[in-house]
């Protein structure tokens, strides 16, 4: 089968590779489509993050890799002890891969798994015409929810436990940071959890657009003046319940301070590679509180019904459709090039376009 | 009356002061003990920190002020307004004087108040003969707590509002990080919230004897090793689910950070007047939290509760016992040139030692 594997930093090569075998609990599924995530980028320019050289604890795997995690297709075989999910299901996939015997496993908080692996990083993925995945990991996509939209449940449940983790309350108001893929998800699972009005800060003009487009009560350009002042006008002074912090650095982090107001919650969605400083005294006084999160437990079922019932558009986040023989040079590189074009490519193995 | 009347930095006199008027809805408290406060220590020697020389927009009181909020006293007088409290009653205070009328307060989160003001830095305090506050502030004492372990209540209050904050959970293991006032009072309230195990961190020796005596499990000088390691080695490998950062600064919050597991609570009960480096990729992956917490809310009837039955000792952290002439000397200045020999140094203005 065709697929894009991972050998190293610029080094992801479109090939031909034996068929896939499939394990007892394990089932097969033929890729419809599957998204371009920032980490694939990463992985291509910076890599290995995390892709490792050594076998990985639980899968055993290590580079070459198939990347590719935001997927849906069709399964076309299952091994003998599959029994829940049937050849001709359409699927996507919870792509967390865990022990199930840890301290972590046993208490349901899977994605802090000891030997936590994620399919595309730590398991063969789905830039490819076939991925083979566990049973386990397969949910079925309602009828309501399209091929190109289940390819978005994973980013979204990464969005809904975003929401989740923030304790947002129905009423409060909250400000995204960044309106990136994961902040115009995380906008549209915090209007769907009930928040009164959600604010949208992002530089680039067009993905304002979007964000007022897929929902944002209001939407701002950060270099437009103070962000603190402009959401307290808008909040009779008391700021924002909840922050989104979307993008990962200290700028968006700053914002996020100015934007909340006491008793705030701020979200660290963006993965920031290096500290941030923080300024305690601040946030003391206001009784402000900060937290993470990282993937999700069982936030899918979630994301599924929120894409079926379309509380959650993501049709309009999809900037561009390409097939896999282009996905270096019209995805990863594009992506690279054009970093503030696109919001999410999408890679079909298939010529369906 | 005498009383202990902050002036500037280094500018605090003891001098006779007109008697107090007492107001119709205030109560006149003959003051037995005032504990000294680190963040007394701050405003003599590095202040104004909190107090103002512009008059507070609630109280209207600016410097000079007398100092002193952590204290225990008999009811000497009331206004004609006061129904709930009598002369006679042995009482403490909650020093948050709050507006009653912003959105904070009227949702019952007054330590959030827009006005607030705290006895002893925005209002005539208790290093003095006598104090005169609202009557709201003013809490009867259980029969079983004396006078000093009384004056202890407002300490206590802020201790038990930081682990109601960490949101611990019966079994749960914690570490507190740094043992001095707050820090104590910390570690036994986080065990008389069900915590299984507490272990305390501190530089100095005889702290660590009196955190053990206070009911460590187990406690660590920080220079002996890696704290992450020691705990871990006592948690099978998980750390600790809380820990309560009680220095407020970069060296606490890293010990803070490797102390603690997957889903762990970090508490910054210490002020950090210097911005911290927090390293989110490490927090991230592990979902681990940062909360905050200032003054207390309705954590007095609580920190009474425990001072009568014993769950929290604080005699113990009594080092000195001084008279009112002695504040400065004995109190204040002993505490800046052998700030590690004192825990807690109890102001009278009698002669009862």
């Amino acid at each position: 089968m065709r697929a894009a594997v991972w050998y190293g930093r610029e080094d992801i090569r479109i090939m031909d590779l034996p068929e896939l075998v499939v394990g007892k609990d394990q089932v097969k599924i033929k890729v419809r489509w599957c998204g371009i995530c920032g980490s694939d980028v990463h992985e291509y320019r910076e890599g290995p993050m995390i892709i490792s050289k050594k076998p990985h604890p639980l899968t055993g795997k290590s580079s070459p890799i198939i990347l590719g995690h935001e997927f849906s297709g069709d399964v076309v075989e299952v091994g003998e002890d599959v029994k829940r999910i049937a050849v001709g299901n359409r699927v996507t996939i919870n792509c967390l891969i865990y022990c199930g015997e840890c301290l972590y496993c046993r208490l349901g908080e899977y994605n802090m798994c000891l030997k936590l692996a994620t399919v595309g990083l730590a398991w063969d993925g789905a830039f490819a015409e076939f991925a083979v995945v566990p049973e386990y990991t397969v949910l079925k996509i309602p009828d309501a929810v399209t091929y190109e939209m289940a390819s978005f449940a994973e980013p979204l449940a990464v969005a809904v436990r975003a929401v989740r983790r923030s304790r947002l309350k129905v009423g409060d108001t909250a400000v995204v940071i960044g309106a990136g893929p994961i902040g115009l998800l995380v906008l549209q699972a915090a209007k769907a959890a009930g928040a009164s009005r959600v604010f949208a800060i992002e530089p680039v003009p067009h993905r304002r657009e979007l964000a007022r487009r897929l929902g944002a009560n209001e939407v701002f350009d950060p270099v437009q003046g103070d962000m603190g002042k402009e959401i307290a006008e808008r909040t009779e002074g008391f700021r924002a319940n909840i922050a989104f912090e979307c993008v990962g650095n200290q700028s968006a982090f700053d914002t996020a301070v100015r934007v909340t107001g006491r008793r705030a919650m701020i979200v660290m969605v963006g993965m920031a590679l290096k500290s941030i400083e923080v300024p305690f005294f601040r946030l003391w006084g206001h009784e402000k509180e900060i937290t993470t999160c990282t993937g999700y437990v069982d936030e899918y079922p979630a994301a599924l019904a929120f894409l079926a019932d379309r509380r959650v558009q993501v049709e309009p986040m999809i900037t561009e459709k390409i097939g896999l023989e282009d996905f270096i040079e019209k995805g990863l590189k594009e992506m690279i090039r054009n970093p503030e074009r696109h919001i999410k490519i999408l890679v079909t193995p298939g010529r369906e376009k």
